[in-house]
């Protein structure tokens, strides 16, 4: 059985934002056991798992990838989309582009402090699309 | 149902490349619904999703890489397989060694801007291997 | 066919540790085709794939997530856990949390120098579980 639909996510401020309760309210009934792929129709923004407890390890997450790929590197030749656009597209080829979680008895298996984040890499990306495919 | 079947890649350069047109040339009648999962059999070039229009982001990218895992670190214990071959292993690392692409109605579904990168991180990587496996 | 079961993995030390034989071990008759997902149920650990000869690229690897993702950062303000812990969540985000290896003929079909890499990012992580899901 394969199941796929998409999900409109609102507009994200830039930043890394936990969105795990908003995949699971759209999720239908997931099978015993399966997987289920989560995957960004754009290449600005990505997906990880990481803590779900502590606002601070996104805050820092989040600078660390300013950290490594700073805005306005002499040696970026990408620049007509604005300053944000190219060290998007870098931390979004960091992050990935997808997520394969397990499913165990109908509920996406993941550990007990791990969480899914969205990550908007741009100042202003609008609403994003997330394609998720289920099987199982 | 599941086919599986192997790429043979042309020798690259050094570099990213666009290879969306070339998969998918590859690629046998797909399912209504399903994945495509490509796997890099190497460990210094790796695959990732990016921006399939203006070239200059697949040039800052590589120029990225370069720029946080430079070759001749002091550091470095693995030398004897040229400077470029312990970044190549860490770049590797940082893009990962597969994808999973959904599929719908036969077509690999990705963003509008979204495209296939085969990152050949060695300077005379000769001719890769990809191997694909189709599910749905 | 879904076949899923969990993995314990022994306390390793803080560094790269190969576990493909570790993998095999604990896996059941694999189908003629499919895929491996192995995904780790932790924030402050990752799973990539690399060179399974020289352990020197396993050093190399863990001193450039150590360059790159320094601790005790000015600006890191997920402190309470320990100056290694907010430098484990993001190298675990760079190396990602799963992996998805392709099954043919009854086995993980990699390339010929390609290993499974368990990341142990804190000096103390205990005993770590791996959640694997086979189909095919």
């Amino acid at each position: 059985m394969i199941n796929q639909f998409e999900i409109r996510l609102p507009a994200f401020g830039r930043g890394i934002h936990l969105i795990t309760h908003l995949i699971e309210q759209n999720l239908p009934q997931l099978p015993d056991k399966g997987m289920v792929n989560i995957f960004v129709l754009h290449t600005s923004a990505g997906l990880t798992i990481n803590e779900n407890a502590d606002p601070s390890v996104r805050y820092d997450l989040e600078k660390f990838f300013d950290f490594i790929a700073p805005e306005n590197q002499s040696w970026y030749r990408h620049t007509l989309e604005g300053a944000d656009d190219m060290p998007a597209h870098i931390k979004s080829v960091l992050t990935g582009p997808s997520l394969t979680i397990p499913v165990t008895n109908g509920r996406m298996n993941m550990g007990t402090w791990q969480g899914i984040y969205f990550c908007e890499f741009r100042n202003h990306g609008g609403r994003r699309r997330l394609l998720v495919t289920i099987y199982g």
